[in-house]
């Protein structure tokens, strides 16, 4: 690439960081009083499993500061079995439905999110968890339980595939895939979604970094992965939902 | 605008949150050894506050669990004072330096940040802290410390029109405004710094709400902003800095 072309592209980046004064001369879809998007993806199979809520059992002894003074990324894991309630607990702080508003206007959850669109849904490849099989998972935040998707061949192969070879990724238990499903803030949002979309994705990410610290298990989120390999993982369309954000939490 | 111009904007909103594969194509700064941007921005006054770090005298008596699940969006403050120690502490969770590594190569902080680049800057307004005169501040993350950048005339005015007249702002007792200093991320992350550092912000934004939660202190983030209103209140160029998030803190 030229460098012009370079200089062009990093201003573009930059101009996208900004608010777009245009998206003020535009209804919404909201506004418009076209139907809303459902707060939630449907069920893609048919067999959720429960998972516990008894959070009150996992004793975090730690207190609130100190977890949040030892959150760091830890690439090195041991690739040990967490538990199910474990693996619940990460679920729930960093996508759980604790309340529904207004006539399933929309979802208050742990995470912040602009306009409470939580415009993301939450995937797994799980490798080391207790009481689950190895494979690709869909969460389904509203009642709290997972479902299975279907095995993985290699599992090594792939998460490493997904993440582009960063191999350290292969020795988590569970690898989480966060995708965005667009419409969900462009109805609300319009164009100015995106921009936001993305620090809400942050928001989610560092709950997950503070709940995986809670529980001492090692994490480290990733921005970079391949995210048409992700897409077809989890059988995503690449242009309505597609993988935004990567997680791997593993045994230190 | 036309419905077909919105709709190209969607789909180029979308395609930014995707990473562009032409960035594999390009050397960064990083890898051309051209010099390091500063961790920091240099102190803009010579006017430094230091900020107490004694925070095992701010009480928290609940549990980290209870403080994710308690997690929301206040909007409605009692204009009390906040102390100092609660401010430090906000500054301190949210952008605070635990750690230098390398020969000045990258900050830790409790935040999560793409390669640690940490691109952000701290600006506040405060109203109703404790030992602080009001107005405009620079947070000072490696020696912990705020400086004094100037009076506003009226703050509530200020703050008003700074979030595009969502007047519920002025009753903060401090607000935060993150600008971002993108060369920080392009120097090793070129032009798909832009996506990561947005979720780097959301990173921050969350620990903010989790901090104040923990103090019992309201708090609401806002991607709505007068984004030049606020580069001229602190300085910036809108170029090379520019805000990209903005949080109020209030007393309940």
């Amino acid at each position: 690439m030229e460098e012009k072309e370079i200089q062009e592209k990093i201003k573009q980046g930059r101009s996208f960081m900004k608010y777009d004064e245009m998206n003020n001369h535009v209804l919404s879809d909201q506004q418009l009083n076209k139907p809303q998007p459902a707060l939630c993806k449907a069920p893609m199979r048919d067999n959720a499993i429960a998972l516990p809520k008894n959070f009150e059992d996992l004793v975090i002894q730690e207190d609130f500061t100190s977890i949040l003074l030892r959150r760091k990324s830890d690439r090195v894991y041991s690739q040990k079995d967490i538990s199910l309630l474990q693996l619940s607990y990460l679920l729930y702080m960093s996508q759980g439905v604790k309340e529904i508003r207004g006539n399933n206007y929309a979802t208050i959850r742990p995470a912040a999110c602009g306009g409470a669109r939580h415009e993301f849904e939450t995937y797994l490849i799980i490798s080391h968890v207790e009481e689950l099989k190895s494979g690709r998972y869909h969460y389904l935040p509203m009642s709290h339980e997972l479902e299975y998707l279907g095995e993985v061949e290699d599992l090594k192969e792939t998460i490493d595939q997904s993440v582009v070879g960063q191999v350290w990724a292969d020795r988590s238990s569970v690898m989480f895939y966060w995708s965005i499903i667009p419409y969900r803030c462009e109805w609300r949002y319009k164009f100015d979604a995106h921009r936001a979309a993305l620090m809400d994705a942050g928001h989610v990410g560092q709950n997950l970094y503070l709940a995986a610290t809670a529980l001492h298990l090692g994490i480290c989120t990733l921005a970079s992965f391949d995210r048409e390999f992700c897409d077809q993982c989890f059988e995503l369309d690449g242009e309505e939902e597609f993988t935004v954000y990567v997680a791997a939490v593993g045994t230190l």
